[in-house]
C-alpha cells in the first residue's frame, strides 16, 4: 500500500538543506525524508500525486493529533499520580490547546520548513500548530512511537509544560523569583536582547543575573516569555532555598 | 514515583488463576500483575491505597482511551490511504464508539476478571467497554506501546473491524454470501449452537457449510453476530469467485 507517495519537488541543493534541517530539528537522521516533505507541504501548494490525490500535511496532522494526545496523556498519568480523570483532562486540554501548539510551532520556526505559499497569501496563524502535529506523525511513521514520544517530551513537555503552573499553584515564576530576591536583599537583573539569527521569526534572548552570576538563560519569541522561562529555570535551581 | 500501587487483595490461589487468565487473554506473561489487578478493580469495590487514594480502573481507562485512539488512527491512516480527515474521523468514531467497545469487552468476557460488586448491584453495561480501555492501558504500562498496538490489532481490529462494511460498501456479509450461493445453486447451511463453556457470558458457535464442507466458523455473544462473522470469513475465502 502506497501510504507515503514519493515526492521530489525540491531541487538537489534544497533537498540537502531540508535533510540537514530536519536532522537538526529532530536530533536524528531521517530514514524516509519524503514523509517530512509531506508534513511541511501546505494545502495551498496544491500538490497532487500521479493518481490525482492531494498531497499535503492534513492527513498527517490528523494522525499527529491523536499521537500527541496519547503521549501527553501518558506523561500526565505518570507525573500526576494523585490526579483523577477530571483534572487530567483539564491539564491535557491546556497542554494540547490550539494556542499552545501554535506557540510551539512558532518557537520551532516550523513555517520556515515549508515552501512559501505561491500566491501573496500568508500561512494562517494556525499553520504553526498544524505543522507541529504533522511533524509528530512524520516522526512516528519514520522512527516509531518511542522516538516520537521522546521528541514530544524534549521539544514540548520539558520546555513548555510546567505542571505546577498549569495546576494553578504558581502563576508567575518571574514574580516568585523577584519576591525571593527582595526578601533576601539580592540584586537581580534581567538582560534581554533580540537574537533572531537566521530565523524567520523574531527571537529574544534573556539572561537572568543574581549579583554577577548568570542563574537562568532562555530564548523565546517574546521578551515576556523568555523572562518567564529564565525565571523558572532559576527558580528550580534555587528551589530548595526558596521553599 | 508510585504510579502503580502494589495491591494484594486476591488470595494466593486466586492470584495464580488471575495471572494465568491474563496470560491467556494477552498472549504473554505479565511482568507487573498489579497493573492488571487495578485495571479490573471497579470503583464499586471502594479500594484505597495506604494514603487514602482511590484504587480503581478509572485513571487507566482514561489513559487507555487516548492510546486506543492513537492506535486506531494509525491503523486507519495506513489502510485508507485515499481517505481524507473527515472520513477517517467518521471511521474512527465507529470503531471506538462506546457501543462497539462494550461489545468487545463483552466478547472477551472481561467482567469475569473483576471481583463482583460487593452489594447486590450489578456492573453497568458500560463496564464492559471500561474494562477494555483499562486493559489497553495496563498492557501499555506493562509491555510498552508496540505490544499494546499489536493487542489492539489482534483483539479488536482483525476480528471486529471490517473497513468495507464500515465504509457502507457492504451492509451484510450473510446476505451477500446467501445471494452468491443461490446464484450458483450451491447448498449452504448455518449450524448454530450454544457454546458458553465456563464463561459467565452466553456464547453461540456457528459453522457455515457449503455442501458438506465447513467454509466459515465463529463464536460470538449472539447467533446473529456469529453468523455474520462466519459469513464474512467465508466471503473472504471465496471473494475472488464472488466478485
Amino acid at each position: 500500500m502506497n501510504i507515503i507517495p514519493k515526492i521530489s519537488f525540491l531541487k538537489n541543493k534544497e533537498e540537502d538543506i531540508f535533510f540537514k534541517r530536519i536532522k537538526n530539528l529532530t536530533g536524528y537522521k531521517p530514514k524516509n525524508i519524503s514523509i517530512y516533505k509531506i508534513a511541511f507541504t501546505h494545502k495551498s501548494a496544491n500538490k497532487t500525486d500521479p493518481n490525482g490525490n492531494k498531497i499535503n500535511y492534513e492527513r498527517l496532522e490528523f494522525l499527529g493529533d491523536a499521537l500527541l494526545d496519547a503521549s501527553v496523556t501518558s506523561f500526565l498519568f505518570h507525573n500526576l499520580p494523585e490526579s483523577r480523570e477530571g483534572e487530567l483532562t483539564q491539564m491535557r486540554s491546556k497542554i494540547v490547546s490550539r494556542k499552545h501548539l501554535n506557540e510551539i510551532g512558532k518557537e520551532l520556526d516550523l513555517i520556515s520548513f515549508a515552501k512559501k505559499p505561491t500566491s501573496k497569501r500568508k500561512f494562517s496563524y494556525n499553520a504553526h500548530g498544524d505543522f507541529f502535529e504533522a511533524l509528530i506523525a512524520a516522526i512516528y511513521l519514520d522512527r516509531g512511537y518511542v522516538i516520537m514520544d521522546k521528541f514530544i517530551k524534549k521539544k514540548l513537555i520539558s520546555i513548555y509544560v510546567d505542571l505546577d503552573q498549569l495546576l494553578g499553584k504558581i502563576s508567575s515564576y518571574k514574580s516568585l523569583f523577584i519576591e525571593w530576591c527582595q526578601k533576601n536583599q539580592f540584586n537581580y537583573e534581567f538582560i534581554a536582547y533580540e537574537d533572531s539569527g537566521k530565523s524567520h521569526v523574531k527571537y529574544f534572548a534573556v539572561k537572568l543575573l543574581v549579583g554577577n552570576k548568570i542563574v537562568g538563560k532562555s530564548r523565546a519569541t517574546s521578551k515576556k516569555k523568555a523572562e518567564e522561562i529564565a525565571s523558572r529555570r532559576a527558580y528550580y535551581k534555587f528551589q530548595k532555598r526558596i521553599e
